[in-house]
Order: structure tokens, then C-alpha cells, then sequence
């Protein structure tokens, strides 16, 4: 990650890369984001806007202070929020390091292609300048580790639906799978669970809750209290009734 | 992993876990794989007839020599292979290995619970005693950050769908997606270029072979040799025609 590039005609040493750590779990960062992380001079991370970066937290316990850090603030799950002008100002704080020949780490929660806000950056960066990925455990699989079920085996399709899609989409797309991901669950919940209770798939998901993190939960639908899901939520689905240990 | 385990009124301190090694590039094991793989006694691994695990190769070089190594070996790609008999013998062999109070961990490529061999094990072991995953970083995401392109961003559906299934069930799946991800492609994979062709989906999709080895692939489709298509190749798929890096 030292190499010298060429941009716009000038050669400039920073570097840019945007890395998987995991879904929670401080031990399921990969031995290259760790790596990868410790030669940052500058680690950007999402943030809340008051309060600590479950990302940083993520990576907290191998950070040393000597690095420049970067938050980029914003509220939490607020699709509608103004975000341009935030991955703007960002992208031109980040552009900026690189162009003083500093190495930039941009933390992401999972992994950074898969429904990360790091996309916003990308398509920003990537423009200007070459962005590495360093690919991470993403919920997916760490929830089905969490429920102790497969998530999918032999030819069976796999599908990944964002909870917020409306109820006639979802409900297509559960007829065309044989095991399902609900991402993005949160406020959506009670919404998801009818749906789900009316196509008679109720018995068959989990809601899975901070895999991997102390506080895991792994519930049946029936046992949820839809005020207390929080919006890194997820339901595993599988339609071929596997039992659930 | 040291606790003790009632299994049948007795008390034994045996443990399994199947541990996602990640799809190829050693630096890509989690830290927590790592140190559940140093506290085994028992390394066991699917393997070829003849040869080296793929597996076993991803951690070689964190390997010292003071375990016992327990290679599951059949012939690979070979889906009617009549594997029953193999696994059964090699959940007697982890059973006895537990049953004398032995740590086993069992290494999965890429994840242990999407579309790997482990699930035969663990339908098999997970009825007499608990057996624990540690998720890896699946072959999707590291496909994603090898082809430099989102897998899927904001609400987008995203279908992982196994090549070998039949060409009308393809087409159905793929029109109900936004992306997605094509694995198991090897030989199937002249067949499946051509359905993407007749779709109209060939220009939006890129194979990839081998990510994140030393001799890793990202290709259009109409310049892949289908004679070099090995069995753990995927295609990426955006149908809503992002911009290929």
C-alpha cells in the first residue's frame, strides 16, 4: 500500500482503502484489515451525530492513538437526511490527506460492498483516485452462525431483501427463493412479521439481533417486541422448514 | 472452548467448531479463526482424492506441526458422487476424537455456512453434540471487492444463485433481482453466458475467477475460454448497469 500514484499528472504516495470489519465482533476483523488499519495515518469512520462510531468501536481495542481520525457525522437511519453534503465534505477531507501522501482507512461496518454507506464514498473517490476494498464478514453469515442454521446449501437460491422495499415486492421476491435475508429490519419489523404470518412463513424466520456482539439474540417472530428491534436487525428465512437448533 | 459437555449423562471436554478460512488469500482468516485454529487438536479438512486441500492450504502458514490432521477426502465438482458413505466416516473419526476429549476444528472455504461441504458434517455431528461456526468472508464479498463494484447498495435485491440449476429456473430468478451473484459457474458456464446473451445481461456481468489469489481473474463475459472456468468461479451481475472499474 506504499506505492507511489499518478494523478492528474502528479505522483502522490497517499492511498485510499475501505475495510470489512466484520459484524460486531472485535475477533472477526481479517488478519488484512488489521493490518491494513495499523498502516493508516488516517482512519474515517460513520458516526452518529453525537456519540461513538460502531465501527470505530469495532476496531477500538487496536487502535493506538497515533492517527489522524476522521468522523463522518450524520443521524442513523434517517433515509431522507440531506446526506450529499456530508460524503461531500468527507470525500473532499479525505481527497485532501491523499494529496499530502497520507495512507486513508475508511471503516465499514461488515463489509464495505454490501449495503455500506462506504458506497457513497466510493463513487465519489473512485473517480480521482484508485480505492482498494479489503472485503470483511458480512451479517449474512454471521447471523446464521449466531441461529446455528445453514443460510444456504446445495442449489438452493439465496435471497437478500431490504425490509423497507414495500409489502407486494417483498412478497413477489419471498416466492422466488428458498432461503432469505431480511436486512435493515428495525422500525419495519411489525410490518415484515404480517407479511410474513400471512404467507404462512411465520414459523419458518428469526429474528436475529447484534450477532456475535454479548448481547446476541436469536428470537422466533411470535417473541419479538417490535419497539425494542434495533435497525441493524436482520430475519433469516427458510422456506424449506430446516429445523432451528 | 474448554468447557465441559454433557453428551449422553457423561462429561467430556471435547469441542468441535467449523471455522470459515475465507475464500483463498490467507490474510483474509478472521482473527478469531486464527485463534480457535491454534487451539485445536484435531485439523480436520475436506480434501481431493489425491493432493492438497484447498483449505488446508488458506492456514498452512500458520500451521505448526503438533496437531492431528484429519483430511475428508472425495472427489471434488462431483455432485452425484455417492459422499454419504465419506461423511459418515468422518463424523465417526470427530466423534472419537471428541469422545477423548480432543479440540476439532473443521475448515471450511469461504464461509461454513453458505454452500459448503461443512453442512454435511454438521446435519450429522449437530445431533449429539453443539457445534460452533466462526462466519468467514464469503466468496461474494470478495468477489465484489476484486471486480472494484458495489454488490448491492441502498434497497437493492440481491439473488445468489447456483449455475447449476436449470436454465428456466435461472431466468425467472434473474428477473426478480436487481443483483446477483452466479456461483459454482465451472462447467456451467457456456450454458449460462449464453441464457445472460439471450437476456440481454451479458454486457452487465463479469466472471471471476480465483479472488483475491496471485492469480486472480475479473473478466467480461465474451472474453472468458470456457475450457477455463474452474468449479469455484462466480459471476457478478448488475442489472441496473453500474459502472464496471
Amino acid at each position: 500500500m506504499d506505492r507511489a500514484q499518478a494523478v492528474a499528472g502528479r505522483v502522490v504516495s497517499g492511498w485510499v482503502c475501505g475495510v470489512g470489519v466484520g459484524p460486531g465482533d472485535p475477533e472477526l476483523l481479517t488478519l488484512k484489515g488489521l493490518r491494513i488499519i495499523r498502516q493508516a495515518d488516517v482512519l474515517a469512520f460513520p458516526a452518529p451525530l453525537e456519540g461513538e462510531s460502531f465501527a470505530r468501536s469495532i476496531v477500538a481495542s487496536y487502535l493506538d492513538d497515533a492517527r489522524i481520525e476522521l468522523p463522518i457525522r450524520m443521524p442513523m437511519q434517517a433515509a431522507r437526511f440531506p446526506a450529499r453534503a456530508v460524503y461531500d465534505r468527507a470525500v473532499q477531507e479525505i481527497a485532501a490527506h491523499l494529496e499530502a501522501g497520507r495512507g486513508v482507512v475508511v471503516l465499514c461496518q461488515g463489509d464495505p460492498f454490501l449495503y455500506g454507506s462506504f458506497l457513497y464514498l466510493f463513487a465519489r473517490l473512485s473517480t480521482d483516485w484508485p480505492v482498494e476494498v479489503v472485503p470483511g464478514v458480512s451479517s449474512l453469515t454471521a447471523c446464521a452462525a449466531a441461529a446455528g442454521s445453514a443460510l444456504a446449501a446445495r442449489n438452493d437460491v439465496l435471497s437478500v431483501l431490504p425490509a423497507p422495499l414495500g409489502d407486494a415486492e417483498l412478497e413477489a421476491r419471498l416466492s422466488a427463493c428458498d432461503t432469505a435475508v431480511l436486512v435493515k429490519v428495525g422500525r419495519h419489523f411489525e410490518r415484515v412479521r404480517s407479511l410474513l404470518m400471512r404467507l404462512g412463513l411465520g414459523d419458518s424466520a428469526r429474528l436475529v439481533v447484534h450477532a456475535g456482539l454479548p448481547d446476541e439474540r436469536v428470537l422466533p417472530l411470535d417473541r419479538v417486541d417490535p419497539a425494542d428491534v434495533p435497525y441493524f436487525s436482520t430475519i433469516l428465512l427458510h422456506k424449506r422448514g430446516r429445523a432451528w437448533s
